[in-house]
């Protein structure tokens, strides 16, 4: 048996047996956006990581030093995001090739040290070694929640509205032009390769969302909203059923899209790394939180579908056609990517 | 500017500006074994993390799957047991080249659950990735101390003892073993290697220090005797001396060093990666706490010298010489090493 047969997920399953000894206080271990237990009688802490290695989540060549810092901390940001969290400390471990500039560093630290900033989080610690080939960063983020306001993915309920706090799909077209070489010619263009390379954990829009009661299941869009989705339904035991036309597609991926001939759904479903959050809202709570998020944040909460029964998640068009969805986002021994 | 010219700990004291934004209920950010903070009126929590990188700090043909999860985890347990703390959560990211084998990955996983269970941590998360070329482990424990039990670099005060829990150089010892492929052909060559592969993290004798009054300073043998007394003198601002015949070598390296043409007190004190605890002890209660120490654990504490004012450590012959020690132990961007 090979890790690409049994994929990352297989993997993970397989190594979680026996690593929880000690369960008192411990609230979420494997298999959410971040570990929660309790270390205080008031709150839960929250943990998360994320580990970046040169040639598999990025080139050096293509991303400055700066905008590689600010995705390697954003992209755990958005897991305490994604539990209702408040993120607090964070961790910095870098291994260094002998190669890379002083400079490229600086700008990683700065690039850190500036969203840091911005969420009010401290750089309290981390390791810094070498590497023989390839730049590698693992960050981790500790935070905290209220237990009453912790969101998982376990929770979502049959009838639940499906919402997503921003568009999908922009950071996969980002990608695209990464990848092939597209010159971003268009402000437009530009726009989506920020997306891909400086992503805005939505920190805020967790924690609204957290201290609203009917918001039940929470996971941010890191691999993709068909996978992500499959996460909250495989985890809360429901399907769900998505509306094609519902789906929030910014006009930057339906002008991409327009001119290179994708489908703008089919992005929004498969691209991940949009970094927004997936929430499932009680029916009758989700037009008020909908409003409220809107007056807030002075931009829509987008409804893409809702929770069912059974455990299968069907897309629905306009004209009353339906396609099972399977999830076909990211799984790191099944595929290639490189930015 | 060069980071070979800089060094790591240059490079630390470069990056750790603006790091702390939000210094309310932090008692320890960079700069010592592990950070620690304020999350509960009646305790502190501690985090540490070490970042592994395959040709660096390891050869995976020379080190078994459950060797190589054990250590990675007993270094950062050991930073906790040099804080004085209990060892708690433990998260694991691993980034995986496509020719690693799964059996060599499930015994990476058993060694750290294994010790993990020992210790009566959990692991509860992390991150799972690929590699192009090299196998990267980075692991975090999270930990808990009393505020008042907490032990750390920078309170060694003049006049007191300094102790070892346990001998120094083994590990560098069988390190040379497997650098210059000399087979351990007898048991005491053995148990130099085993020191290098399976260090044990010494929690149990961390947690009994941080309970006794007197214990002022503590730190772990990561970087070699000269290099980890040096960051307690730098922190601490004081001076040290040591008693070149009170350096606790074990027979195993008396052997090694007889064979092999070494000089065993240079070994003990360039040698890292021992993994034992350095602390300083007012000198009222230093024999008290020995007899202690000897009692519960059936071993030595072993006294190698005291803190002095001033800046200098110095080392001190059976005869009178004395000779100036400068830190000689390991700076990541400085040198090289393979196991």
């Amino acid at each position: 048996m090979s890790l690409k047969q049994i994929g990352e997920f297989g993997f993970i399953k397989k190594i979680s047996r026996g690593c929880l000894i000690r369960p008192d206080n411990i609230v979420k271990a494997i298999g959410d956006d971040a570990a929660a237990f309790q270390t205080d009688p008031e709150q839960l802490t929250l943990m998360t990581t994320d580990l970046l290695v040169e040639r598999i989540h990025f080139l050096c060549g293509t991303i400055s030093g700066f905008d590689l810092g600010h995705k390697a901390l954003a992209v755990n940001l958005s897991d305490i995001a994604a539990m209702g969290g408040t993120a607090r400390e964070a961790f910095v471990s870098i291994a260094i090739p002998d190669n890379c500039q002083l400079d490229y560093l600086d700008g990683i630290y700065d690039g850190i040290k500036n969203l840091a900033a911005e969420f009010d989080v401290n750089v309290l610690g981390g390791d810094t070694t070498r590497s023989k080939i390839d730049l590698i960063i693992n960050i981790v983020v500790q935070g905290i929640v209220a237990e009453a306001e912790l969101l998982c993915r376990d929770a979502a309920r049959p009838a639940d509205v499906i919402f997503s706090t921003g568009f999908l799909g922009d950071s996969k077209a980002g990608l695209h032009l990464i990848l092939n070489q597209i010159p971003a010619d268009t402000e437009g263009l530009k726009s989506l390769l920020t997306a891909h390379r400086v992503p805005q954990p939505h920190l805020r829009e967790g924690r609204f969302l957290a201290r609203q009661t009917g918001v039940h299941a929470a996971i941010d869009t890191s691999d993709g909203l068909s996978s992500d989705l499959g996460h909250i339904a495989e985890e809360s035991r429901v399907g769900a059923r998505l509306y094609a036309d519902e789906i929030p597609i910014s006009q930057n991926l339906k002008d991409f899209c327009a001119r290179f001939n994708f489908d703008p759904v089919d992005y929004a479903l498969s691209g991940g790394e949009d970094y927004t959050l997936l929430c499932t809202v009680s029916p009758d709570r989700a037009a008020e939180i909908a409003n409220a998020f809107e007056q807030k944040f002075r931009r829509p909460l987008f409804a893409v579908g809702e929770i069912t029964e059974g455990k299968k998640i069907t897309l629905v068009y306009p004209d009353g056609r339906t396609k099972p969805i399977t999830p076909t986002g990211w799984d790191h021994f099944k595929v290639e990517k490189n930015e």
